[in-house]
């Protein structure tokens, strides 16, 4: 990795080697024209500091909720196709807004759309997987002094030359590929929080930033709820081998790297990287299942079919004396009614009595590396829970995460608890305001 | 020219040949979701009535002037290729939603952008020229079926491959240069009046629909001031024989047709066309320019180098008794500030007097193809102003049209004498509002 070059505010000498940064800057920090000149401004001071900058937007604010409701009014089924095009409007207006306000501040900008960058996808409309970047335009626009913009969130097909977007998260998912194929020196995620933090600081004041998460920790915070990163973008960093900061627009405080250690380099992380907590998951029990190989398998095969996502599952050790067992699992609320027809629609052929559905869950999941070689780490979690008068659902683990189930008004003290167990909290609470990164 | 299929609204039975129908809707017939949805089941009855139909739109009735709004407050003076691929979100928009609205209706559209559509321009962003057409996706579409949707006013530069917008009015011309690429029967263009009329209704109650024009005629028209087409996009139609059918996305009336009489056929044509007006220029006078030659050409050298457009010129007798003349012309209002400081800046070198601005004039031409052959027009004309007590100022003529230059507060009452004079009352006036069709 190259050096990379901070922006030096007081004399604008570059000192150091060129570097190339990506930079992704969220739709809360593009909210108005006020928010794109001042990230204009930052963007030129990195500039200025001597690197190549490479820079990926989404939409402003509230522009893609406008643009959904738009097309609410017209169909109530549009197709996937005329959606991406429509929602790429957005990217596309940000994205020469912010290129103007650096013109204006007197660099040159060129913005580039998502097929323009070589952000080649395949034909899934809506959620679309990157296959490949070619971003020759944008090394020619950096080679040429230019700073690149481009609309994240969107690509175009390989076979149809359709315009694609890449679901939730996309944006970042953009910077990472666009960053992975132009070689950058690190992919900057910039949102409204200095970092990624130990806990929810609205539910935990006591909360602390997180200096330095690996890769996996960070998946796995991820994929437990922890809002400021999309799963599909980590996965990227960790295949590319790229360097992720997470940090604030609205701050020049350093964020959270997210790195895997060096090989053979001794790193002395802490055990426990942080609580992750999701309240958008609901749990359908399956209720009197005949005790039979393969009865789960209809089960979960009837839910795949209908595109219903699964995450955790617990099976009850079958009552001996009828042979029938429970199953329960949880699933994104916005699937529920989806996955309860689907099962309606097998329940004579897999033979089960009835079907519950409880969308009063939520999912706490503590997260760190540390965790491997520590095998205390289970019993302080679960005394930590029984001490706050937690009742538990479910469980689920993996090497270096454990989840439990609780009804949600217990949650939040069911995070509290965790994260003063694991001596999480900080001497005094951080002020920072928690918030998404848009998409 | 194939035979063209009106929609057959009673029994949806083809009964014609095939004809293929480029459409145009402006951004007051795509006002909001209603507009939309209204557009979206007339352009199925079309394909119903057994047309292949490509459709150009505009931006949604405000989009632009928002877009525009926002750019102002991120920059006072954007790069034109920023401007453009801001622009340009509009019609993304637009034609995504009307196909979205069509595929509600059962019927299969495709959205294509300029760039998609085989538009291909030069490189002068906010005023590019049309040099090609290569709609190979638009041929691919209409042939498996589909609606094809195109993105109006917006095309792809064939250099810089950076995407362009054709200024003002564009949205006609790229639907008459698609119509000429794909060999359509015909270009329609949708707006919110019944087609072209005598006069502005408005100001003349008694106006009527024009039933035909020669592209002659409505080149004058529209370089007259007639707002309802754009001159580049008349001037394409001509130069490549399509013909163009002007009419409301409000009725299901037969509008105007723009067509050229074919060679041989004897049209008994009217007179007269029509009375248009423009209220968009000013007047300069240059006083007391020596009378030698070269003076006029340094004065409008001047003006060209600033990019100012000139219309009609005056040059008065010279006094000989001082060798000093005073030369008058109008330009667009717009550029009116850049033609006085352009003139200021040569006042010396020039040695004129000094500089008189008006921007209280109105202009009036009367435009009709017969007038060539009918040596009486000119009589009637000037007879019918000094019979209304109106004062000219100026006079300019064509071989098709005699404008004239008076006070702005006299031009409706001009309008209405030279309307009346020529015959072009109806019996009684047409219920009708005139106003633009967008770009």
């Amino acid at each position: 990795m190259r050096r990379i070059n901070w922006p030096l505010r007081q004399h604008d000498q570059p000192e150091f080697l060129l570097s190339l940064i990506v930079q992704k800057y969220g739709g809360s920090s593009l909210a108005d024209a006020e928010s794109i000149k001042r990230v204009a401004r930052r963007i030129v001071e990195t500039r200025r500091a001597g690197n190549e900058v490479c820079v990926v937007v989404s939409a402003m604010g509230d522009t893609t909720d406008e643009l959904l409701d738009l097309a609410e009014e017209v169909s109530p089924l549009p197709p996937g196709r005329e959606m991406d095009m429509l929602l790429t409007a957005g990217e596309r207006i940000s994205m020469a807004l912010v290129a103007m306000a650096i013109a204006n501040l007197g660099h040159q900008a060129r913005s580039f759309t998502g097929s323009q960058a070589g952000v080649i996808t395949d034909s899934s409309h809506g959620k679309a997987r990157i296959i490949d970047v070619t971003p020759g335009r944008i090394r020619d626009a950096l080679a040429e002094g230019h700073v690149a913009i481009v609309a994240g969130f969107q690509g175009v097909s390989q076979d149809s030359k359709d315009i694609t977007t890449l679901g939730r998260g996309g944006s970042d998912t953009t910077a990472v590929a666009l960053a992975a194929a132009l070689e950058a020196d690190v992919c900057e995620i910039y949102t409204d929080v200095d970092g990624v933090f130990t806990a929810d600081p609205r539910i935990v004041p006591a909360a602390r930033k997180i200096d330095r998460l690996s890769n996996e920790e960070m998946l796995e915070m991820a994929a437990s709820g922890a809002k400021i990163l999309h799963l599909r973008c980590v996965e990227y960093a960790r295949r590319f081998g790229m360097p992720i900061h997470v940090r604030s627009s609205f701050s020049y405080r350093e964020g959270t790297w997210i790195i895997d250690p060096e090989e053979g380099v001794s790193v002395e992380a802490p055990i426990i990287a942080g609580v992750a907590h999701d309240r958008s998951e609901a749990k359908i029990t399956v209720v009197g299942v005949p005790d039979h190989p393969g009865k789960a398998a209809e089960i979960f095969q009837a839910c795949a079919k209908a595109g219903v996502n699964i995450d955790m599952i617990v099976q009850n050790v079958s009552a001996v004396e009828t042979g029938l067992t429970d199953i329960s699992f949880t699933l994104p609320k916005t699937d529920g009614q989806h996955g309860v027809q689907a099962l309606k629609a097998v329940q004579e052929s897999v033979g089960f009595a009835s079907l519950q559905y409880d969308d009063h869950i939520g999912k706490l999941s503590l997260v760190g590396a540390g965790m491997r070689s520590h095998p205390g780490v289970s019993a302080t979690f679960f005394q930590a829970l029984a001490d706050a008068g937690v009742n538990i659902e479910m469980i689920s683990t993996s090497e270096i995460r454990i989840s439990v189930v609780t009804r949600d008004d217990q949650l939040d003290d069911a995070v509290r608890a965790v994260h003063t167990a694991f001596g999480l909290d900080s001497a005094e609470g951080e002020a920072v305001v928690y918030g998404g990164t848009g998409r």
